[in-house]
């Protein structure tokens, strides 16, 4: 009987993980100095876990392997934006990801950010991230709708976005940005894979 | 014995059809009153077609027609560079796209340009096009690998690639990354829908 | 005496000419079906006319003429954002900038624009317009700041930016942004020129 | 006598120290793993060099002073491409530039890139150069003529400018760009100051 059992569980333990093997996987790579970024990354997070059939990972960019990179379906990349462009360190962990033989090669792509003004470099480093991207021969995508086409971005320092105050706190408005980013993403995965 | 053919006739034919109509469609359009971008435009064309089970269609924009955007499930839009941005013409046919309720939405999206120089607007305009595809919620791709990774382009007034002259005549070096754009979005195309 | 009184107002005249012809000038072309853009283009008007020893000039687009372009010491154009690119009714108006033998060199560019949403377009069209004055030579600059550093943008249709309803409305907020823009190019001009 | 003499010079020396001083200085700052952006940067300074009346300095990013920076009239930023974006530590040497009170407005910004492929990236690194540029306050220029609009670029992968192999060779006509780029804003620099 305990043999039986133990046979069940191994083939269920097996289906199991074929099962997670086979689900589209959505990476959301993040980095965070000041913590706004990683608020927005959370609201990404949340928008692809609310998609079902949809293996989702939320990890700093300094905690990513090569092969969460090699094994995702989607990669999400969110940086704040430095003097409209891209932080160094999100620009090395692009470049790390592997080039020869092109394994990024029809992987969707997409990018969030964070910056203080309005206009002040959030389109422009989202397109930056896209760009490298399409290097890889990734497939690009935006959010699900224009007010978010190139991903998503929450503005810090400017009124009326400055009144929350705090490491990591940002405007709710641009939560349902983040939300709305990690969901589409996640459905097109689905659709895609 | 001939009802039996003409009924065997419809079937076929009706199964022909609706294997066409399921087909995926991909929409190649361009604006070309020098002639350098038509050029560019067959060489995406025949790129497309190398591709089995696909439909293609290459068109002026003045020729297309609102159906014809709607049923694409890629559309690979075609343009000169005029000052390191998109000819008013393609962009007015960009604005007429269907937007509300989001018909283009998940179509996939690429461009190809036709420059006088290096450097002097190829990258920003192809970027432009796509720019606007993002708005519309399609997700978008560049050629197969990194020297065409944002659609194609050709050089036609800058050493040593202005020594075919002519209208219409372009650098045999860049209808091979047209040839490599059309192919790439027709196999995406094929594989995503 | 009348005779003598006569010369005196013909020197006088002239001399006042003379100063006004020699003054710098600044042309603001905008085009703007929808208001929003002549609003923002009404702002950098005040913030330029705010500094003297200028001379500031409005136009819509359709009233300027070549003289004013060849004439104009710095030029700020404004757009409305349609779909991530700039209206075709102003890239054909900078496309029919004089180019032969570069008379636009040197001049000084800036660019003003409006858009629905909030990181849906305005950085890249300004820079899409700053894109072409580079192509003809000019050198460019943005507002004095880093929340206008591409030249001035107003948000029109998201919270809490469309509170404000009616043709030719914008936020106050962007409006000082317009003003900051205009005196900054105002200020630049009678400086370099 | 020989009293007289050394007051002479010291007074030869203080006014070619004052007049040294008060020429426009033209900064040149690059990084160069791989040889080919340090070729390009010295066709910039031979370019800048052939105008009388300016000092030129060139120097890799690392041994650049922050003093050097503020004492710059005209910066000219060198970067290879990297998957379509700036050098990570180029980019770190802007971010380091001093923000606060503007010491860098209204100082005179250009750009130049080598990069492996024809539409690569080289136009969109360039831009982003003069993007963070722009967010400092600066007024951007690019070389003398359309072929050049953006600064300069060079081409060292893709036919037939992988002509010419080795550490810091790259073809001539790359040179020319680099070197009229130096040329004009040197003479801009001198205009403007």
């Amino acid at each position: 009987m305990k043999t039986i059992l133990f046979y069940f569980s191994l083939i269920f333990l097996s289906l199991a993980f074929l099962h997670a093997a086979d689900k589209p996987f959505v990476l959301i790579a993040y980095y965070s100095p000041g913590g706004h970024t990683k608020a927005l990354a959370q609201a990404v997070l949340e928008g692809a876990e609310s998609v079902e059939g949809v293996t989702v990972k939320l990890l700093e960019i300094k905690d990513v392997k090569q092969e969460d990179i090699v094994a995702a379906d989607a990669l999400i990349v969110g940086s704040p934006v430095y003097n409209a462009n891209i932080a160094p360190a999100v620009q090395r962990f692009i470049n790390s990801w592997p080039f020869k033989d092109q394994p990024m090669k029809d992987k969707i792509g997409a990018a969030f950010v964070t910056a203080g003004g309005i206009s002040a470099g959030e389109e422009l480093v989202q397109m930056n991230i896209l760009h490298s991207m399409l290097i890889y021969g990734m497939i690009v995508a935006g959010g699900p709708e224009w007010k978010s086409a190139f991903g998503a971005s929450a503005v810090t320092e400017e009124e009326p976005f400055n009144e929350i105050k705090g490491k990591g706190k940002i405007n709710s408005h641009f939560k349902e940005k983040g939300k709305a980013l990690g969901k589409r993403v996640a459905e097109l995965t689905l659709k895609i894979r």
